[in-house]
């Protein structure tokens, strides 16, 4: 776990701060305020006002400060925010100030394509091993990484460390691969197969539900 | 678009109220009670407390009972929501009582696991129509459909009238195909591309970044 060091004094300790008092909205929004800072450096702007950001992210400025504000002092009035700065501390909040090594399961069309998706080694997320029950797929090379058993897991893991797991299996087998992600050691798990896991306390599960993305279009597009 | 018709009469009709009010993740959410709805009607359960829906959940009680509460009067005090009810009530807030023809651009590995992705067509979206720029995919077949050169989007939907779009195309090219949806009349468009896209007023944009996801992991994590 990245913890923060002696050496990192200009930047709040966020470990300071009650966590489960922090509304889960308010973490989702945390990445885009980083994205948001880290375009801004991109474009070589030093600072930026609360309304700059909320009209690059859609996030109106109230909501902006109230978001930050759970993290300490940010920001100054009349001034705005200095973008390196932010950018500094939202990485630090948000953990990414060390790479993360994950573990994917599935090397089907989603997991493919999750492995080639832009950007996850720039933000700080390399897959470090890959793993199928397809014995055609087994042997063969993702992601860098020599495609394994799922039976191979623990092993593997003894050796990888990974604390991070991908899912991208049939929802039919989710269940069995978040268990045997589970105790291989992973404690943060990013669910893409279309069915409710369960988990332990201490286990955190993400799941991402394609289809109520297009379900919360269909609302926009209903009531337009 | 589905509009409420005469014999809608024992459901509230949503278009009553001022959408323009109702927050983001209150709508997300919305999608998650209907899902829920769904699994307890599976289940053959007729009645349910909001605390036994949040249990399912994972959304506490008062936050569900708040969210309801801007479409009009759910539930009986003492006995909970008929889940029946609940069900067709969220199906057509969704808007989601009737099928969406939706036309999905990028045949590659994202586009082929979004096309078999188990629950779209149960869940009310059929995909009409494929497009890629790549001429070896090019008339090539994927979900039922053959693939048609992205060149004939304005030609292909002038007959399929589709108002939803689904983006599974490299970044670089995202901006391209989204103004082309948009000429081609959709409405509403699910970018998977991790790069911000411009549209003019009454065009819905939802974005997908799949590597925020990590992100809030990565701060759970973290702050364990």
């Amino acid at each position: 776990m990245a913890k923060h060091d002696a050496l990192s004094a200009p930047v709040s300790d966020s470990s300071a701060h009650d966590h489960s008092k922090i509304p889960q909205p308010t973490i989702e929004r945390l990445s885009t305020y980083l994205q948001c800072a880290r375009g801004l450096q991109t474009d070589g702007i030093a600072m930026a006002s609360s309304s700059e950001i909320a009209a690059r992210t859609g996030i109106n400025a109230a909501q902006l400060r109230k978001d930050l504000s759970y993290f300490g002092e940010f920001g100054t009035p009349g001034l705005g925010y200095d973008v390196d700065a932010l950018s500094t501390h939202l990485t630090r909040i948000m953990g990414l100030d060390k790479t993360h090594d994950v573990l994917l399961v599935g090397a089907g069309n989603l997991g493919t394509a999750l492995a080639s998706y832009m950007g996850w080694v720039q933000r700080g997320f390399r897959i470090v091993a890959v793993f199928d029950t397809d014995p055609a797929k087994i042997g063969g090379s993702l992601a860098n990484c020599k495609i394994a058993s799922l039976d191979e897991i623990a092993k593997v893991n003894a050796q990888c460390k990974a604390l991070m797991g991908v899912v991208a299996v049939p929802r039919e087998s989710a269940q069995d691969v978040v268990d045997k992600l589970v105790a291989s050691g992973v404690k943060s798990i990013l669910n893409f197969a279309p069915t409710g896991i369960l988990v332990r306390p201490g286990i955190t599960v993400r799941n991402v539900d394609l289809t109520s993305q297009l379900e919360v279009l269909s609302y926009y597009l209903h009531t337009q």
